[in-house]
């Protein structure tokens, strides 16, 4: 070795834990893991049902790459369940996948801890779990308490972790395995380089998403059970599915089956009521509420598939003067027809969904007026005239989500453009600017963020639409270099970059419960999902729990980094955060 | 079905191939292609020896996931070779990979051909494959007639192929097996809706290549024929390996066995002798000639891990001074133990390559005059003292190519920043610009392009640098929103709209070879390579065989939308062209 590249030899440290814990003491000792591993749960309940459903034929089945199970989704996580996944988290994260960090380190250099001498090696063989509640103490600003998690583990190899809940355990075992590697010359033996270790950590924001459009393009339920496993890596806790938009619609909704027959690109390519549960289900195993969006009454054109009656100006040409982008298309507002169909259709998917989640959200960006002077119970495109309508048509809905007992969210828009008036306990998602969040929040409403200037993963791949040729290159609106209208690209630095709180007063929030990061699907499908999403959802994932305002330092990058390669190994094809000579050299790519 | 929606059931015509023939001619009967179909070869030269490599046994084994094999590659296109190359791509591209075309169709439309009528299905059976003499007739202007073919398949079944070459009936094949579906009711029938076809074709440019850096991240060689089976398709015909630069050097020299071995990130992520040799055999077979490039005297750092005493500047703290990117380090210019280990090196490389390939790439980009006072030797950093020395140094390398009969590429710097002396027959690679480009062929060189504003389809993914926030965020000179230099990203519409011939004067457009679209390996590797390539190289294929100035219409979509069809079906994980619905509803994503 030449002796300026010694400079970057000094032993980088690699901190392993993603996203970072609140309070996060690691020594520089070594412990080893006992692949027989034994928990042991104190204080918490027994199980309220003994379950038939086996989480590790579970997953297995995900991950052997077959479709969805036929296996009944669990309803609670019980004592059973929890121990079964927490034995899972272990195993599968430490000794299956294998994790050797060697890109991590310089090269040709030793950075694994010796095997030889069984003597001296201390090993971890107990885990204690105790229910606990939580002290607070440091964490008091804290807002959720509930998935609070501490972990003690010492240097003599005991482990004691606590938890305010079942969901807490599911949080700490992941950091847990987190701070272990594979050693590369032997297939049993796992370390932590990071002992003694103590943890006390909890969520800086109560709703931590992802809103995932599956409705543009086709997003089968398996890989949604995958970005469900990914998701939880990251401690993120809300999937918000975008479920039917104008240009398809895959939702199976029994009490009305010619809506997903037609309304869907395909028959083969629809979500049934069990694909629907199983992912539900998949979710609640992993501390992910999946919970739905009908998006109305806007980006509904699909629904005119099977009830042609309820749209008004179904995919007009030229398209843009009735939609923000093809086809148009939207529920006609006058309509008693539209109504029927609306609380039927809740009252068929409430039900079932809110087993699992207590929300469900309504939608409402982009109504479009024009749409409305093509209808004839209506015949006008000023707002004046549309609004009362939209009052009606909202009020409704919102009483029928009440009458289910289900809090509503929608778009911003409803709020700040259409000004209605909805219940304060109506969830405001914004998505456009951090002047609207504070509009929001300034009406006393409590809020979700993920603006498009740094939360919309599909930004900056290129606008999906065609230059209309037919009336000659001069005329064409889509020029080179064919940009989006959200680009540049959002790289995960961006991403990580937001500060949704910046420019909110003090006093406003604690009205925000957290917010979701996007990927709408023009132009993502099966294919391309995983390169969409990671690692750039597990980098807004770290601003949801540690909260905004950290900078983009390069040991942010190592940690990144290394989670990228935790999901790569769980079979995810997540894009790139750093060059491999980077990592192994650190300060070597600083400017 | 609602009415307006009618304005979109015209049935679309799909064109199928890409890149689009010269001449193409398709009709709209449907014929049906006999799983038994035979070839009869005519005028094709008796083998000269008998292989014993298996073509079938080579693809089989490298689509089955299984590292490179160890088989012999073939060196020269036998007629056994043809013959189970073109049995091959029809059988697997036809029956194997099945593509049903489902979303290039309304939903619920029929439009596949009825199955169950015996009685009138016409099938293909026989394909006769004639060489000739190609009469190049209105495909005069185009300057590689050897690869050129013709296919006439008449209405009655009869199909007769043309071909100047062994290369002109891997492109009839490819070309021939586009024009095919697979039924979706039956595992056994594929048809075209194209017949009768009258098809003329040649390449607009002899070099269509791509530029793939295997060495900023590590790139097993069995992803490399991955990619070289999906450049075939789109009758690309040179692959540029990038094999060497400042961050590794993964390339087995048995000549210096250090190199590698401490060059490279590991000691795992070596491209051995073997490797190199069955990649640019696979290569051969698929009609794609692989090249290397050793980038020489910049991006050379890597060899300092072996060879200390041969670079200068090395890894420096801060780099930026020193090089483009981290980390620093060239060869030293006046140094006889330079020139002995290039030489070594090159009397290594070229004896085993020049049987794929007879070029070979010296690098030349980007050299940092600053390395140069850090050269006790050298001290200096002005150009006109560097001059000499580097111009003796590519003179030496360029002497040891032509010993070994081999054509150099270097890149545009040696002659336009640097001004070298360099020999007629070297081909200089462009990058920056049209205006560079221009200039290359006004001093009489022959040229390919590739210009970093259309064709680097590594930008605009974020920088990979990190903010050096140890002096405080203040003065980090990465900053938001942490673009790269040659942002944004370039999308398939804009590498398609690239036009390298724009403002070069008719009278120097002979001297242009070709072209390369670019992937530099800062954050791409295993895991992202598919999505970064496609199906952006695909476009750029298009731009390279039938030439620039096609307007990017919706044709053009479709027809790239399913070319990425068929790169999924062979495993490829390509990006997305375009969303389902438009697909479906042609004319109705048009702005």
């Amino acid at each position: 070795m030449f002796s300026p590249l010694l400079i970057f030899l000094i032993i980088p440290l690699v901190r392993a834990v993603w996203p970072l814990p609140q309070i996060y003491e690691p020594g520089n000792s070594t412990l080893w893991l006992s692949p027989d591993v034994r928990f042991d749960f104190e204080g918490f309940e027994t199980p309220s049902y003994t379950s038939t459903f086996s989480v590790w034929d579970h997953v297995q089945r995900i991950f052997s790459g077959l479709q969805t199970t036929q296996a009944k989704p669990q309803k609670s996580l019980s004592l059973e369940t929890l121990q079964q996944v927490s034995i899972e988290r272990l195993n599968r994260g430490v000794f299956q996948e294998r994790f050797v960090p060697r890109k991590f380190h310089q090269r040709n250099s030793p950075f694994e801890p010796k095997l030889e001498d069984q003597q001296s090696k201390i090993y971890i063989d107990r885990i204690r779990i105790k229910k606990v509640s939580i002290q607070v103490g440091l964490l008091s600003q804290l807002r959720s308490t509930k998935e609070a998690y501490a972990i003690n583990m010492e240097a003599d190899g005991k482990v004691i972790i606590e938890t305010a809940s079942e969901n807490g355990v599911l949080h700490a075992m992941e950091t847990f395995r987190q701070l272990f590697y594979a050693h590369s010359s032997s297939s049993v033996d796992a370390y932590t380089p990071y002992a003694p270790v103590l943890i006390k950590d909890a969520p800086r924001f109560e709703h931590r998403g992802l809103n995932l459009d599956i409705s543009r393009n086709w997003i089968p339920p398996s890989d949604v059970l995958r970005v469900i496993e990914a998701m939880s890596l990251s401690k993120l806790n809300r999937l918000h599915l975008h479920a039917a938009d104008a240009q398809s619609w895959p939702l199976e909704i029994p009490a009305y089956p010619e809506l997903a027959l037609k309304g869907a690109y395909d028959p083969s390519q629809i979500w049934t009521k069990t694909d629907l549960e199983i992912v539900q289900g998949h979710g609640n195993l992993h501390g992910v509420e999946v919970f739905l969006e009908i998006d109305m009454p806007g980006h509904t054109t699909a629904i005119g598939h099977a009830f042609p009656g309820l749209i008004t100006a179904p995919a007009m040409d030229p398209w843009d003067f009735y939609a923000a982008e093809p086809p148009s298309g939207q529920l006609r507002l006058n309509s008693s027809a539209v109504g029927d169909f609306v609380l039927g259709l809740l009252n068929d998917l409430l039900p079932r969904s809110k087993t699992w989640s207590l929300y469900f959200h309504l939608g409402g960006d982009e109504l479009n007026r024009n749409a409305y002077g093509l209808d004839p119970t209506m015949n006008t495109t000023t707002a004046a005239a549309i609004k009362p309508h939209l009052q009606r048509f909202t009020d409704t809905n919102i009483d029928t989500l009440k009458a289910h007992g289900v809090t509503p969210i929608v778009w911003e828009e409803m709020l700040v453009d259409w000004n209605l008036t909805l219940p304060s306990n109506v969830l405001i998602q914004t998505w456009r600017s951090s002047e609207i969040l504070g509009e929001v929040l300034k009406k006393g409403h409590r809020a979700i963020f993920g603006s498009n200037s740094h939360w919309y993963l599909d930004c900056g791949k290129g606008t999906f639409l065609n230059p209309n040729t037919t009336e000659g290159d001069a005329k064409a609106r889509i020029k080179p270099p064919f940009l989006d209208y959200c680009a540049p690209f959002k790289n995960w630095r961006q991403v990580y970059d937001y500060n949704p709180l910046k420019d909110i007063p003090k006093k406003y929030q604690h009205q925000i419960v957290g917010g979701e990061v996007h990927l709408w699907g023009e132009l993502t499908d099966s294919v391309n999902l995983d390169n969409m999403l990671w690692p750039r959802v597990a980098a807004a994932a770290e601003v949801l729990w540690r909260g905004p305002g950290n900078p983009v330092s390069e040991d942010v990058t190592r940690r990144l980094a290394e989670m990228r390669e935790r999901l790569v190994l769980k079979g995810v094809k997540a894009d790139m955060v750093q060059m491999e000579w980077c990592l192994r050299n650190k300060g070597g790519c600083s400017l």
